[in-house]
């Protein structure tokens, strides 16, 4: 057990997911059995709630409403997209000494890792005993190191679920469907869709992501295709997706470039990221295929914020896991003494287990879908892909069933 | 019994929902019992299958198959938009006749029983004895007479909890959300956003359907009040709401003025519907609060073809209904010999009974929601509304709970 008496704070930071509670609750409840740790608290929206001193006393939050929150999408502690810099992390010390915590557990994903990363090296500096642990989550499923990141596989779930009640729509009154999905750098939860598909002529039949350029007229003509062959044609794609650079090579988002076009300015977060939802992207790849191909019933919608934090349409692998990872946390920290980022590591089919990483080889990376989960063309995925999403989805993933009645023969009589 | 022996033709019309092959299924089970039914087809997309002699033989179709059929979203039969005139229903009877046809099944909603009852009335004129029966169902639950349409209930479950979701993401990461639901004359489902609603300061604070006429300064100045007292604003939203009238006094979609101001001119179905989704409404909404009230996230999703048709997001009320309309369907033609439409009626808190109305009644009419639902102010609905819809979204509906811990009070030592 560590020797380090004081106090545990963890908070949340980043995007919500279905099932960034479960790991918030999975390190109350651990890190309350430990005897060295005094209190638990919990900063209300991230390193905000830290620095301006605003906790809760999760050591009397009750088993049962902690039980319930787990089950309940959303970070309940409140989230935050500050970046700390020194100045920043300055303060944030000055409340962990002046309150004597030594525990500090953070769940969030590329951007919160990085912030636990800050933090540590400023505790290291500063000669104070703290153990910092990074707890992952995030729907992009992007975090390095990881097999997946908790909160992907549910919002993968939601994804897949949504374009084979899209598919099944589709067939009924057939046309084109572009389903625009989160996603800025890395396609993970865009090729989710493809586990929709089943029947040889399943949608989505293209899947776009960012790993590839994107081009407008492959794109039609990937329809044009599709829809020749099956009479209708469903696409996903990455709100990500970019066809042009700017001058220092950096990728531009095709619904930036739209965004700029229409004359609006896209908002920038705190870690530079640009905002890229509303519904542009949608409107003018549905367009294009209306103009360009001369298709009458054209559809387009934006997941937008229902893919992340729906109730109800939760993997009950992931779950669990997330529960785990942030027991896991309190495990290196309060039993162990460690920091670092707790990372998920697949072994077996299926089977996880969990590992200690070195906070600076998650931080700040992205990782991207692998060349072996993209088809050659860069409108589809692999079945290696498929292999690899299918166990995440949970043991009871919606199965949709065609209706199988043979033709009527008709004899001229 | 009816005396009428022949085939039974079953065919499923308009927008597809989560639980209409349960009524499908249903009709098809119990039609297959009586023995003077010598066959059960199914048409191919609706009334154009019929003419165009496009059948299956349900006849042959396996229990098991339609059993997880009735579980599967859409229409597997596949649909139509196509609205019979004089000539249409001559071939429609053409094929009748030439096949025997003498129970004919329609599941849709306005525009499929005002098919139906064209059929009626014109089986009644060539003195052709057909039991025609109208099967209900749509996600916008205005049909006349019931007291719901079978989809409602599921679509309603998809919104409340979408909003339900929603309303944990806007409170870890505060700002203003404004959802566009579904909708383009009655309310209902746009109003199920409401059953989200547990504390007093969760959202959707603001909710407008078409009932009302929709000003986008009051919008404003709701936005702004709630803002001002929450930190965070969520908004729910028809498609179809209105703020102008056309020369002739007809309502114009916000949407649709919207459209063309961007110089698009919206499609039109053969129903006359004008073509209401797409991104524009919900980014319009949006930049009104970021421009008019300077509030810097704003976030807004249209919800689209995710909400009728979505699997795992069903009403065990709504299913269960779905397929005993469908079975009472056959019970008033294929025992009774009667023509009409299956309407449901609710008899105490919380029980149905079926009843068969005359399809005339029920025919391309529309049932907005009634005063006593909408609040005074036209921005929310009432307690009664709740009391109304909270039984019909199933038994297992997801409960999100809150973190109930107390707060951290610090003294300055």
């Amino acid at each position: 057990m560590s020797h380090l008496t004081g106090k545990v704070v963890i908070a949340q930071g980043g995007g919500p997911t279905a099932v960034i509670n479960q790991s918030l609750v999975g390190a109350v409840l651990e890190s309350r059995k430990f005897p060295q740790v005094s209190q638990v608290w919990g900063a209300r929206h991230g390193v905000r709630g830290i620095v301006a001193e605003d906790f809760i006393d999760l050591s009397e939050a009750t088993r049962h409403n902690l039980e319930q929150v787990a089950r309940t999408p959303s970070s309940a502690l409140g989230s935050t997209r500050d970046k700390p810099d020194a100045e920043y992390c300055q303060r944030i010390f000055s409340v962990f000494r002046k309150h004597e915590v030594r525990y500090f557990f953070y769940i969030g994903g590329n951007d919160s890792s990085d912030t636990v990363r800050i933090v540590s090296e400023h505790a290291d500096r500063e000669g104070y005993e703290l153990c910092a642990v990074h707890i992952p989550k995030t729907v992009d499923n992007d975090l390095p190191i990881n097999d997946h990141c908790p909160g992907y596989p549910s919002a993968a779930r939601f994804v897949a679920s949504a374009f084979g009640g899209i598919n099944a729509d589709l067939m009924a009154l057939p046309g084109v469907y572009i389903g625009v999905v989160m996603g800025r750098h890395a396609g993970w939860l865009t090729a989710a869709a493809a586990l929709a598909h089943r029947h040889e002529d399943d949608g989505p039949h293209l899947i776009y992501v960012p790993e590839r350029v994107f081009s407008i007229d492959r794109y039609l003509a990937d329809i044009d295709r599709i829809y020749q062959r099956y009479g209708r044609c469903i696409v996903a794609i990455s709100e990500g997706v970019w066809a042009s650079r700017d001058e220092k090579g950096k990728e531009i988002p095709l619904a930036v470039d739209l965004m700029r076009k229409a004359g609006h300015q896209p908002e920038t977060d705190a870690h530079g990221n640009i905002q890229l939802s509303g519904g542009v992207l949608a409107d003018e790849l549905a367009e294009s295929v209306q103009k360009g191909l001369g298709i009458k019933r054209v559809r387009a919608d934006t997941f937008g914020y229902l893919q992340r934090s729906f109730p109800g349409v939760v993997s009950n692998v992931d779950a669990r896991e997330a529960y785990e990872v942030g027991e896991k946390a309190v495990h290196y920290a309060c039993g162990r003494g460690l920091s670092g980022s707790v990372v998920i590591k697949r072994v077996g089919a299926y089977a996880v287990k969990y590992d200690l990483a070195d906070v600076r080889d998650v931080a700040a990376r992205t990782r991207h879908m692998p060349d072996e989960f993209l088809n050659a063309e860069g409108n589809g995925v692999t079945e290696a892909f498929r292999a690899y999403l299918r166990p995440l989805l949970g043991d009871d993933f919606p199965h949709l069933e065609r209706l199988w009645a043979p033709a009527v023969t008709l004899t001229d009589d």
